[in-house]
């Protein structure tokens, strides 16, 4: 067996571009070779939502596949133990694929939640005289719904506090075995944060593993950076687009940790075929998955003409980095958030500070705290943090970024060694001086609004 | 006493803008307060050029300034052993001034060259019945000429190999002590060079002077680096280019190590109210000097309709560095010295790369040879280098640059640590990787080109 | 289930003492819980040996321990495709033990080699009326021998150009995951390395297991380090050394990889008592593995009395590091090589230089090659390798070290970061310039001496 | 005229040997060449004290050689404006040297202190027809007395805030330029030092005079650091030091920055053979000024022999770094205090920690604030400042040390970069993290102690 990887950059692929971020070629995750039988699952979907006030209504969506030439009959158990066990007959007809849906209503169960993260497993059994193939899938009790300018989690409103986070390490490139995800899990966790944003692709399972395991709230993002209205139009564009929305969602949906779907991270949302392609992708996410959110980072601003389509506004800003130096970060923050609030389309919408940040170059120490220095990350981020957190008009922060990460080579030139120098720890996880500072920041904002709803 | 400086950016700095260089504030350079007496020297110029086969012509130019209130006889003594001495009597009105003209003819003199650098001493002596002002000068024998493609250094084609020079230290800003300028043309010279640039303003005396002892050529510079169109359209920045190019020259031209004039680093030489500014400038330049080339570092390269004035054509380029990727050192400078050779414009000028580098973070290494690692700095510039030296289509090269050095805060974006990191050692001084390549090579190259004029 | 961990050093640790590396907590290597039945599998050992021109012998030693409280009969099935198979009936009584030989002739292998290192299985299974317990072991074909002043591999005299490696980083301290440690052996590989010792106690099987696949020769050596006279005659310390032997060799004897058992680096083998120790140690080695030569890396060179007790003899050296900077690297190598030739005890012995090397910090640069500085580094491994390697009468060389290594704290003093930093890589696995000079060297010196043995 | 100088070590240099500290080669200090008349001024003392509550008794010590061989009739003027003018007509033999002294009177002037550093000029004139030669000294008006446990500046009892220097510089070697010394100086009172301590030699005039400018108070300290008993016997032992300790004292005497006259740092005095030695150069410190108090830094401590003779006892203290790690630095330094105190020898004296401080490599961080880690030397310096200055027992502290300094090649062991490390600020003059820590220290304690004498 021979399997050939080709990660150049070329015109039939759209979304794979010399960009902010390095794409490393290789296989980079695990890969699984399975001898099947006469009849495989594919796939088993958990679906929970609240049930009147102490009731859970779980939703099990199992995809059989038959693969024998004849017609044959199986037996389908589910088993969630201590929860219930249920068994379902099926006959196929030859090659045939059904999906066998089971729906069932629970009470007295754990919640999951950030605090006390409880995690259940299902496991499907499919057998004819005996078991030909099983399907362990973990899933957790937890709603997220939107209200007003809330976001909430099992009836209680969030508050993100957050890191965009690459899969890279100057080690293993983005084939990061389950240890190092696991500290960069623990370092985020140290930091405070409660969130993790999958800038700007859809992660490894062993990264969702974790985040369900640790309580994190994950934003889960399809692939795409920056792109143009011409990136758009790329021939290619659309299907890959929606091949990996798809993935995506069939593969993640019964992460609990994931609590928002993203797109098209800043792309061409201030134009009229930008916003095509927008309701294309949101319509798509909303057919694969009803119980999310969804949102895209923007970086257009008020300019943006998709702000009225997902459920959450999200804006990109960087006060006091990119941005008119004369502009403090409180001033921008507070300028975006009135803004949001007398407009229209998303006065009612919850408002998230998707990236925020500044660059740091490791070990860079200055007494005049010139940019690029270690001083003046800390200072920016402590304006830009405060500015977002201390409003209850917007639900939370992603900082860009948790770790410096390496960039395609093409983008140098803003981008010292080739890197993305926002991390608050270094490519090799060493704090830069601002560790201690989002630190205290994060660690003194709960993570809930107190609210009446 | 009281003096007050100030280097705050305003509408009525032409000059002095936010740049790719830090402007300190302060006193940076030497002041000299002089108790006047009935009439002072203001200068003493000293012109040589080379008379018959053996013999050189010195013209020397004396001031005086009379601020008696009564008319006055003096002597002025001129005095240069063992070369020769003189006397002539001056008759000024009540606050006169005059110019007191004096050519020499002489033979048997040491020249000044690179490899041995010999100075005479002038003094002017100004007396009424006793002395009442004195002046020393020093001077060189040595005449700089244009010929087709070479520039001749007393009649041999020197090639130049240089480098690029801020006033700028992290410790002293750009008032450096004399030590810490010896060290840079120590540095320089320890690398094999013979020629610096004072890349983009006229420099401290202390440093003419070292170059002047040392053999070092310079090209000294006005003030000016990349305006646009609308910043030569300040209404200030014609006054003050004048004042900045007379200063300059009245100041600087009896140093024998000056062999070239430059103007307007990177200014708007491709558009016609440019090219009236460097008209100007450049016939300024030929009122106050006859005896020195002209030159400007250009970046318009073919689009530059300002070749035709100047006697030297100097085009600042980086490729393998800002430059498309696919192009490689060879093919860009090729290229460049085809175009000036089939150019009627540029055929018979020599020609000068005012400009070449890369970037290096100091301590940045990686095995991939990334941007901004010490290893990519020295790829590139061993390309560039042999690219440049290896033809003797082209008189030469100043390297971009010798040290890092500080700049505007504002423009901090693609200059990581706020800082042009493209030194050949940082600004502390230390060597980067690439100091034994560029080494290596500018030793390998010799100081004049073979060739029969 | 709990387990509960203390890596505190007190007087009931004799091994485990603050030193020049950093003994980290918690449980640092891979556990596993079996479910057993009536008997189980402890070990299957598989010794290999030629027997004649072509042929190979291999004796396998089964231990099956019965826990039933009944008499049983099982069956043991040896099977290892495509070189045979085999099954044993076996009366085991209520919870015997017993260990089960088979010894097998074999033509037509493929030999293991450090060029080609052919593994083979061989999977042991248990049963009573169905499989109750089964173990999978690899091995090798391959032969070591001791000739005069040779190390033979398969017959031919190896040329060890090695590392000495700490379980050791800067992310996962010493329990890494298998990326990483895969990471280091490449990164030794790429330096032109054959061998790796494993200081200074035995390594994780995944180690083993890789370096088997590599072809990486490995001395594997039991815990301790240091250990002056007084140390030893620490009450727990036979006890604690013969356990870890016994694990050491009980369970890696089956790695090809490993060419030589190590013991008691650097500790008191100038003393009587000292020589009472490794005696019993050497001999309790013999005892476990009669196939494998046995060494000790000392430092206590022309004094050391224990010499003449192990196959090889090993020594650690450092010229023109710790030593008196007036002995050169080639003069202090010569100098104990003709002592080794000379002295009757090492005469007719394979010499190796265990240890030799130089501390570099990462990053600091000086032209004057001061001590620390990188450049020191390689003047210092240049020369010491050269010495080492020009030479027959020594088999070859372990650097010390392949990355930089976290120590004890408490012995700071000579150990900037606390840490010991003569690493060919930083702890983080970057280069320092001396890799590229030990790459060009190990690459020049073939796997094997020239010579007709 | 060709000067040779030569820094090798040998035999015959008893202080210039390998040490802790670099001397680097050449000439490093100002040279005067003058033209000598038929006499001209050695030297000009000017020995200031209290008489009375409000007046100033002015010591004038001239001494003058002549150099004409007939005998001369010279007249020497002392003229300090606007305190006093003076003439004295002086008959000099052939070849006669004269010492004359002249004592003055003085009310209403302005007292030299820290806060207020004025200084007065005195200009020494000798003619005979008319001016020969001219010496300018400066002078201050102020008193050091020893009481009991305090020193007295002026009566008020001083708190010592210091640091120990080195003339040392990455760029200049010990030849530093004035603005490079003036830097450091700067560095030192930005940090809230009121004290520099020369270690361990007297330093260049140019260093005196900047203190006495910025009112710094200087223990001035002649040439000998870690002597060993064999090294004081060396036969050029005492010759060299008399003659150091002779130039240090008669051409720095008048310096009102000096209060302390220090000898013979970390030398052998537990020893008979070393209080031999100290008394001497005790002795002769005495001869030479009467008016200040001497000391010597020891780290002999409580086995010290030497504590009777001088005025003052000073001793270097490691606590939390070389020593003991269970010993606290408020522990270490109590003890010290007591012995102190109670003892017979010290108890009425003035104490000086000396020396204090820990190791920290410049951008070396970790978060378990390992040793040699700059977050290490933060904790160590402020356990060892506060423990030191919350303390009337002490009369203060000198921090080892200023800025980082290069250390002779031969004790490279436990000197990363065969440097110091200890510095405040690297060598380059970045600041540590330390630098807040002890800035923030040092303001928080008064120049004086509150006290009621």
């Amino acid at each position: 067996m021979k399997i050939i990887v080709d990660n150049r950059f070329s015109e039939n692929s759209a979304l794979h571009i010399p960009n902010d971020y390095m794409t490393y070629g290789g296989i980079n995750r695990g890969i699984v070779l399975e001898h099947l039988k006469k009849a495989y699952i594919e796939y088993l979907h958990v679906e929970v939502g609240k049930a009147g006030k102490n009731g859970w209504k779980v939703l099990l969506t199992t995809k059989i596949n038959g693969i024998s030439d004849s017609a044959e009959r199986y037996t389908l158990r589910l088993q969630a133990d201590p929860l219930f066990t249920d068994e379902i007959a099926i006959d196929l007809e030859a090659n045939e694929s059904r999906i066998v849906q089971k729906e069932i209503y629970l009470e007295n169960v754990s919640e999951w939640t950030p605090e006390n993260p409880v995690l259940y497993k299902v496991r499907a059994i499919l057998s004819d005289t005996e078991p030909m193939d099983d399907l362990i899938e973990r899933f957790g009790f937890r709603e997220i719904k939107v209200s007003g300018k809330y976001i909430l989690l099992n009836g209680r409103p969030i508050r993100i506090k957050g890191f965009n986070r690459h899969e890279d390490h100057p080690l293993f490139g983005c084939a990061m075995p389950l240890q190092a995800i696991e500290q960069d899990i623990q370092i985020a966790m140290d930091l405070g944060a409660n969130a993790i944003r999958t800038s700007h692709y859809p992660n490894d399972e062993l990264f969702l593993d974790l985040c369900d395991e640790q309580g994190i709230l994950v934003w889960e993002e399809s692939h795409a950076r920056g792109l143009k209205e011409y990136h758009m139009q790329n021939p290619y564009f659309q299907k890959q687009s929606e091949d990996c929305i798809r993935e995506m969602v069939m593969n993640h949906k019964n992460h609990p940790c994931i609590f928002v779907w993203g797109i098209l991270n800043e792309c061409a949302s201030e134009t009229l075929y930008g916003r095509d392609c927008y309701t294309k992708q949101y319509r798509q996410l909303k057919e694969l998955d009803r119980t999310r959110p969804r949102t895209s980072a923007s970086n257009k601003h008020k300019k943006d003409i998709c702000l009225d389509i997902p459920e959450i506004v999200s804006f990109n800003l960087y006060p006091e980095w990119y941005s008119d130096q004369n502009e403090t970060a409180v001033d921008c923050i507070q300028d975006m958030m009135q803004w949001i609030r007398n407009n229209p389309v998303t006065r009612n919408k919850p408002f998230i500070v998707s990236e925020i940040g500044a660059g740091a170059l490791y070990g860079y120490h200055t007494r005049t705290k010139d940019k690029w220095s270690e001083e003046y990350q800390c200072i920016a981020l402590e304006h830009q943090l405060r500015a977002v957190l201390e409003s209850a008009e917007c639900c939370g922060v992603f900082i860009w970024q948790l770790t410096d990460v390496r960039i395609s080579r093409e983008r140098f030139e803003n981008r010292p060694r080739t890197m993305n120098n926002k991390g608050i720890v270094d490519e090799y996880r060493r704090p830069k001086m601002s560790y201690e500072i989002v630190k205290d920041i994060f660690i003194s904002y709960d993570d809930y609004f107190e609210t009446n709803l």
